[in-house]
C-alpha cells in the first residue's frame, strides 16, 4: 500500500538481490524506517522483537530467514537449525510453522548447491500468494460490507469495528482484516472503522490507524473498553478481526480481548466475522481453549508505554503502580459459536469443522 | 485506610475547621499530595478534573461545595447557585444529585444565618455514613468470598477481577468493591486480586493497585483485554465492581469496560457482583440503556498518557497515530441480566426491580 504516495509492501529483497529489508514496526508511529536482514539471525530477531508481526508476516520472514541461513550454510544441519531457530521465535503464529515445513520439505531433497536459489523462489511465491489470497478475502468480504451498505440511508457510513491489527503491514500487502475494508473504500462504499487501541501494545492506535490515515479510510480510534457500550448504542454494523491460529473446528486465537468483543457482538446481534487466510488453519487441532497455547509475554509491555512528548522526544514511561505485579497473556481464543462467518481466499464459511473441512479438503491431507 | 502507616480518608476538615482537604487523585501514582479547597469553585473544580472521584466520594465532595458556599454567601440564590454548579461538574454520577437535593432540602427552610453550620453537620454525616455504609457492604460481601475460600484446597487463593477503582480512594474510606477485599484479606483469607488497567484514564493500574498495594493485598495488574481469557482459564473466581449509577430494575452504570467483562463472566460460569451503596441507586430510572446518559469526556485521554520516565520527570506522551479521530465515552450500561447479585449495605440482592424494591422501600418514596 502507499506511503506517503511511495508504493510499499511490508518486506522485500534488496537492490542486491540477496538481502531482505522490512518495515521496523517497533518505531510506529513515531516514525517510519526500514531495516535490512543479512543473515538468520537477523530474521529471527525480526520476529522475536516484533520489528514484524502478524501472522502472515511472521510467515513470510521465517521462509527469508531460510534463505539467508541457506546462503550461508546449505547443508542439511544448517536447514533443520534454521528451521528450529525460527521457530521458536514466537510460540503461537501457525504461519511460522506451515512457512518452515513448506521450505524444509521443499528443500531437504535438493542438492545443497541448489537450495539457496529454490528458497528465494519459494520465499518469494509465499509473499506472492499473502497478497493472493489477501485479494481473495478482500472481494469476499467486500460482499458482506457491500450487503449492509444496502440497508443504509443516504448519507449513512457502514461502522466497522477492528481489533489489534490484521492490516497490510501485518502481511506483505493488502491485510486479511483489512481487505475487505480497502477493497470497499476504495470502490465508493461510505464506510468508517473504531479501531481498538488495543493494549498493552497498542497495535490498533500505532498501527491500523496509520496505515488506515494513509489510505485516507475514516476511523476512530478507540480504548478497548468502549467497543461493547458502542456496539450497545448501535454503533457498529460489523466486527472484523484477523487471526494468529485457527482450529480445524473454528476456534479462533486472536489478539487478547478478540474474545471479548466476540461476546458483545453476540449480545448485541453484530455480525462477528476473522478473516482468516487458510495458512492460519491448523488442521491438528480441535478444542482451541484446550490445545493452543497462549504465549504469555514480558510485563514490561503492561508497565511501560512509549510515545512523542508535545517537544518531541520519543520517551518510555512507567504506568502502572510500583511495586505490584502484571501479567501479560498476548492472545485469547474465541470460541467457533460466537463467530458469523470466517472470510477466507474461498469464501465465507460458516465457524465449524464442516464446513472449512468442506472448502479446504486439500489442506486436511497436506 | 493507611499511606505510609498515616491513617487517611480521602476528604476531612483541615486543622482550621472550614476549610476542606482532599488527596490530589490526579497525582497518582507518581506522588500523594493533597490540596485544600476554599470556596464552592474550588470544590467544582476537584470534581470537574477528577482531583476527587468515585461516586461516593464525588458526592461528598459536592457537600462540602455547598458548605464553603455557605460560608461566604448563606442566601436562597447563594445555595441554589451552589446546587447547580456542582450538579454540572459530572453528569453521570448520581450520588451528585443525591447529595445536592439532600444539603438543599435540609437547608433551604433554614434561617439564613444557621445554613452554615447545619451544612457542615450534614456534610460530615454524609461521610460517616459512606463509611458505615461501606463497612456493610464489605461484611455481606466477605461472606460470599468466605463462601468461596471454603471449597478451595489449602494454599489456594481467591482470585478477585475488579475494573478501575470503586476502592477506598472512591469514598471517603474503605470503598465498596474494595471494602469485601480489605475485610476477608484483614480477616486472613488467602485471596489475589486482578486489577483492570481501565483504559484511558488508567484507575486501575494507577488507583486500585496503589491502595491494595499500600494495605498489602496481594494483586496484579492486567489490561483491559485480558480479563476474559483468565475467566476462561479458570483463573478468576468471581468479579466484583463498583457503579456510578444504578436503575430501580438493577442495571449498572459503571466505568466503560464493565460490560465486556460481566458478558465474559456470564460465559466462563463466573459470579458477577455489583457493589452499589444504595445512594447510587436512581429510582426514577427503569431502562439503563435507554435511559442513562453516558459522559464523552476529552479524546485527550485517549491521545495521551502520563507517566514517569526512567529518569524520574514525569512526562505526558502522544499514543495514538497522529491525525486519526478519537471517541472517549466514560461509562456504559451493565444489563440487570448479567448481574450475579449487588452487594448493598443491606444485603446481597438479585438484581432486579423486586429485590430492590423490597430491601429499600425507604428510598423509593424519598
Amino acid at each position: 500500500m502507499n506511503v506517503d504516495g511511495q508504493k510499499y509492501r511490508t518486506i522485500w529483497l534488496a537492490e542486491d538481490g540477496w538481502a531482505v529489508e522490512i518495515i521496523d514496526q517497533t518505531r510506529f508511529p513515531h516514525s517510519f524506517e526500514t531495516t535490512r536482514l543479512e543473515n538468520l539471525q537477523d530474521a529471527a530477531h525480526a520476529i522475536r522483537s516484533m520489528q514484524v508481526r502478524g501472522a502472515p508476516l511472521i510467515g513470510a520472514t521465517a521462509a527469508y530467514g531460510i534463505c539467508l541461513a541457506l546462503r550461508a550454510d546449505a547443508s542439511d544441519v544448517s536447514l533443520m537449525e534454521a528451521c528450529s531457530t525460527l521457530l521458536e521465535t514466537r510460540p503461537t503464529a501457525v504461519n511460522l510453522r506451515w512457512a518452515l515445513d513448506l521450505m524444509r520439505k521443499a528443500l531437504l531433497p535438493l542438492h545443497p548447491e541448489e537450495r539457496a536459489a529454490a528458497a528465494y523462489t519459494l520465499a518469494n511465491q509465499i509473499c506472492d500468494e499473502d497478497i493472493a489470497t489477501n485479494m481473495a478475502i478482500g472481494l469476499h468480504g467486500a460482499e458482506i460490507i457491500a450487503n449492509i451498505a444496502r440497508t443504509k440511508k443516504a448519507g449513512e457510513r457502514v461502522n466497522i469495528l477492528t481489533h489489534c491489527n490484521a492490516g497490510w503491514l501485518a502481511t506483505v500487502d493488502m491485510g486479511t482484516a483489512t481487505a475487505p475494508i480497502y477493497m470497499s473504500h476504495d470502490g465508493g462504499v461510505p464506510l468508517h472503522v473504531w479501531v481498538d487501541e488495543t493494549r498493552p501494545r497498542n497495535q490498533g492506535a500505532f498501527l491500523t490507524a496509520w496505515e488506515l490515515g494513509k489510505h485516507g479510510v475514516p476511523h476512530t480510534v478507540i480504548v478497548d473498553n468502549a467497543g461493547g457500550h458502542l456496539m450497545q448504542q448501535g454503533e457498529v454494523d460489523l466486527v472484523i478481526v484477523g487471526t494468529d491460529r485457527t482450529t480445524a473446528t473454528g476456534d479462533v486465537c486472536n489478539k487478547i480481548g478478540t474474545y471479548l468483543k466476540a461476546l458483545a457482538a453476540k449480545d448485541c446481534g453484530v455480525p462477528f466475522y476473522v478473516a482468516l487466510p487458510s495458512p492460519t488453519i491448523d488442521f491438528t487441532l480441535s478444542d482451541g481453549l484446550q490445545q493452543i497455547p497462549i504465549e504469555e509475554r514480558s510485563g514490561d509491555e503492561v508497565r511501560a508505554m512509549t510515545g512523542r512528548t508535545a517537544a518531541g522526544s520519543v520517551e518510555t514511561i512507567e504506568i502502572v503502580a510500583s511495586g505490584s505485579d502484571v501479567a501479560n497473556p498476548a492472545f485469547d481464543v474465541t470460541p467457533a459459536r460466537l463467530i458469523t462467518g470466517l472470510i477466507t481466499e474461498r469464501g465465507v464459511l460458516e465457524a465449524n469443522g464442516k464446513a472449512i473441512a468442506t472448502a479446504f479438503p486439500d489442506r486436511i491431507s497436506a
